[in-house]
């Protein structure tokens, strides 16, 4: 039993489910919220109610957000001509946050797993090919992670896409910058020797 | 700019302000849930908004709780004449889990500290000092954090209370269950030594 009430050990336990939380830093996260309740524990309540209302996957590429399509697809400013393919949202907002990348998106949604059992009906790929079909694409980029599920989703679209006839790219492979080479795994030392470029 | 737009930006920023969640895993949080809406957002919502909206001090001794006296202070099977004084709510949680004690409780909120300019005014001493002068009460616990500020305000209370002439214990000092001597600091050591008892 504990003093906390059912309706504090409710909120414990679903603050508990976040990732990064676990049972005791729940605890202490409710308590703070408790003692800060109109600063931060009801318009936490209010923007999750909004989010859960409003956010909807954007129905052309797959971003969340509150408008369908989403304010990177009705981006006039934005390259209609060069989509790039990620596996998560995730992704998607860590190369926006980059700001390296002025065209359209594609997430995925995964990548194949004969692990995790799943397979290309699993991720939004038929979306990618009608998407790809369209006249105006013409490049691809297979932004997806250096993992090998990673890589063998973008060999698996590549193929895909080749009837396509639009241009399919990948990202540089290399060493990170401020990278120290003596911490680097070999596999890729080989790869940033065999793209090395003149300096 | 970010691609996430300005609700989901929000929840990230409100979510970031948790303890224990930086910005990266508060992202990463608020992805996760968008992904399971009816399992984790939604009832998130619901349980901050109700306990934002129910969840009151006691006013007898300072839990937190939906009703007022707290479900300890109006449970009939617990010692009345017993008071464990904490210094938090968390404190009062911690012991309840350990379930050593079957008393009643008082939370100070704080302890005295100069440096962050807490003086007796800003705790709840003087609800204390009246529990105390109430016949009932034999007995009252400093189970306050061994710390310098802790200790200092143990002190301070020992004192106050000594007019209304009931006995007053503090938490015993020694080796914790499992704690191997040689991590133990010399303080707990000497602590334990000067407490020692027959095996």
């Amino acid at each position: 039993m504990s003093a906390a009430g059912p309706e504090i050990e409710r909120l414990i336990q679903l603050l508990a489910k976040l990732p990064g939380l676990g049972p005791r830093s729940a605890r202490r996260a409710a308590l703070q919220m408790l003692q800060r309740r109109e600063a931060v524990m009801r318009p936490l309540a209010e923007a999750l109610a909004e989010a859960a209302d409003k956010i909807t996957p954007c129905s052309n590429c797959g971003n969340l957000d509150t408008t369908d399509p989403c304010a990177v697809c009705r981006d006039p400013r934005r390259d209609e001509s060069v989509i790039c393919v990620v596996e998560t949202v995730g992704d998607l907002w860590a190369l926006e946050r980059a700001g390296a990348f002025k065209g359209r998106y594609h997430v995925l949604g995964g990548v194949l797993s004969a692990l995790d059992g799943v397979g290309p009906e699993d991720l939004n790929v038929a979306g990618l090919i009608e998407r790809a079909g369209k006249g105006e694409t013409t490049e691809i980029i297979l932004a997806l992670n250096a993992t090998v599920d990673g890589q063998t989703t973008a060999h698996f679209l590549a193929d895909k896409l080749s009837p396509a006839g639009v241009e399919i790219t990948s990202l540089a492979r290399g060493v990170p910058v401020g990278g120290e080479l003596d911490y680097l795994d070999d596999g890729t030392l080989s790869a940033a020797f065999r793209s090395r470029r003149p300096a």
